[in-house]
């Protein structure tokens, strides 16, 4: 298997982007990262998306993306896997890379999400919960997530508080963070005293829903190497399934498909959690980083809460997570957001954050969750110059 | 890159299946393929799948198949290029054992279209057309392919007799397989009698609307020598988009995308056109299969329609192809055409497909295409044993 590099990201500003439809966002950010790596065509095009057909009634991404980037006749594929279609996405590119098959492999992620009304949309992403036995029936994703969060708070004694931490922390982080779509910091007060969604869940214990898209340049490493300047390899990924109906699973308070994911990714870069520096991890609730923390190893089971409010991973302290500011603050335009997380990752790992820039960047994991935790995967990332 | 093998085929019986629900169809194809390939677990899943999301309300079937085939926590993706989203999960699955990543890969192509009305059914497929060009202004793709065919009649002069010859062949070979939607004989004038759909294409001239699946597992080529029986390798792979819209191609009488992705395997694989023995190609509707003839090089262009004529492709022709039936007698379940496709042609290389069986198989090609010709996906095939 040959060794894969990024050699480029594209990030645009996230958010309600009424002017810009589908296929600009996509372009938008693929340009970017054209730009960021001084390429203008490309071997191969992955696009990560969850449901341009509910939200746009669109479908055959791939060839509307390469169409409108210029790059006709170029082979490409759509993948999905609800939220994290865009780590698969790069997952996707990876294979091509690391096969031989393609040398210059565009990752891009999109989701234009508010040209249905917010209903639509709700009901479009609970299309990633089980049709049959959760959608339904009327469980949204609040919901599920709210199922799990109470069942954490139950067995563990997690507070609304430190799910309410999480909140402060990222929005902290996504103040300084120029895409971000809610770049402002908001107080303990404020996310405690938002509007209910679903008990224990209030506004600001979720992520919004946004446009957006993010893009990445895989490449062999021996072109990165020729381009003498910073870059990031990925050592690792992990990918892994778990039962579509949250029903089905034994324990409710664990996310084991993290477990696997972040595990098998580890294995795969021949290292520990200890000898990672900081994650991007999939926070579409408070809850869910929380309980991320404990399946990737960050914290043992149910100390993620206390671990928040000591500050543990907070921008300067010991292993942060989110520096972003994570799908809470940036936004969550679903297909995009395993992207992102992998250009914020690459873009510390080169130490060109700005504001936000991590004292300790060098090796990096992002986790991408699809639906309450039936799709996961996880990168592992290095830099190297 | 390493070389990979096919060991396992899963077909099931095609048609309206009222009784069966989109995982019940996955599943069904996938366990079959397992029985064929002698294994009970796999190290990956790909699902080809055009739009659950529309059709059945159910995004996120990486995780829907893994769970309800008894395969939790193994890392699956879903892969969509509208009606190339099979082709395209068997090209990602070859991918990921070329690489080395996994060993046993499953691809699976589903399509329950008949949980929605044939209206309902008719706007899903349209969002494989370009949404804000052509599908919101009207036009469908029976119309997208009489604009085609068309063109094809005012520049070569083609025939109607010569676009219904197309599913008299085709149905004559679906007569003889016992998965197909339509195992049915039909004659010159029931086809060109038929009801008029799109000027000059009538029901006979087009696939229909089928629920169906089909299931493939790849290994690493030592694996399949290991096994002591018939098997087909994988010798090239050509992938290919265009314009997503038919109204931005500079000609409307070819199709580009076909010739591109013929090419680019025939390539890989080291041979010409006059090296493969038979095809499985995507006659979606009849003028479809006389283009692509022309396009993957088994005729010049324009002499597709008399070569149908002559009984160039018949089964007991110089270059037979569908033999199963194509798409028009066997069934299009979208997302599980192009898996289908490679059934076939490794069950043909096998010489094991019966009163259909073609006398000489030793190396196929199979094309499967996405919207009006805006992606495809061509494999060659090769027996082993």
């Amino acid at each position: 298997m040959k060794e894969v590099a990024i050699i480029g990201i594209g990030m645009i500003k996230w958010g309600e982007l009424w002017e810009k439809s589908l296929r600009d966002l996509a372009v938008e950010a693929a340009l970017k990262c054209f730009d960021d790596a001084g390429v203008d065509r490309v071997d191969t095009i992955y696009v990560g998306c969850m449901s341009s057909g509910l939200f746009n009634n669109q479908e055959h991404l791939a060839s509307v993306v390469p169409d409108y980037l210029g790059q006709r006749f170029t082979p490409a594929t759509r993948v999905e896997s609800a939220c994290a279609s865009g780590g698969l996405a790069v997952r996707s590119a990876f294979l091509e890379v690391a096969s031989g098959m393609s040398e210059y492999a565009l990752a891009v992620g999109v989701e234009k999400m508010t040209d249905v009304d917010g209903g639509e949309a709700t009901f479009g992403l609970a299309t990633a919960a089980d049709q049959d036995n959760e959608a339904f029936h009327g469980v949204t994703f609040p919901g599920l997530y709210a199922i799990m969060a109470n069942a954490h708070m139950d067995k563990y004694g997690t507070t609304i508080e430190q799910l309410s931490q999480v909140a402060v922390k990222n929005h902290y982080n996504g103040s300084m963070n120029p895409h971000a779509q809610y770049p402002f910091k908001v107080t303990l007060d404020q996310v405690m005293n938002s509007t209910k969604i679903a008990d224990p869940l209030r506004l600001f214990h979720c992520s919004p829903i946004t446009d957006g898209a993010a893009a990445v340049l895989l490449v062999p490493v021996e072109k990165a190497k020729a381009l003498n300047k910073p870059y990031a390899v990925i050592t690792g990924i992990g990918l892994a399934t778990d039962t579509i109906a949250l029903c089905q699973r034994e324990e409710l308070y664990n996310l084991k498909v993290v477990e696997k994911s972040a595990q098998r990714a580890l294995k795969m870069a021949g290292k520990t959690i200890k000898d990672v520096d900081f994650a991007e991890v999939h926070d579409c609730f408070t809850i869910a980083e929380i309980m991320v923390m404990e399946a990737i190893g960050v914290v043992e089971p149910g100390k993620g809460g206390p671990a928040v409010m000591d500050g543990l991973t907070a921008l300067d302290g010991k292993f942060p997570i989110n520096p972003s500011g994570g799908l809470k603050a940036k936004g969550h335009p679903v297909g995009a957001t395993g992207v992102a997380q992998i250009c914020e990752a690459v873009n510390q790992l080169r130490g060109e954050s700005g504001q936000r820039q991590l004292k300790n960047a060098g090796t990096a994991l992002t986790q991408n969750m699809g639906g309450s935790g039936a799709s996961s995967v996880v990168h592992i990332l290095e830099a190297r110059s």
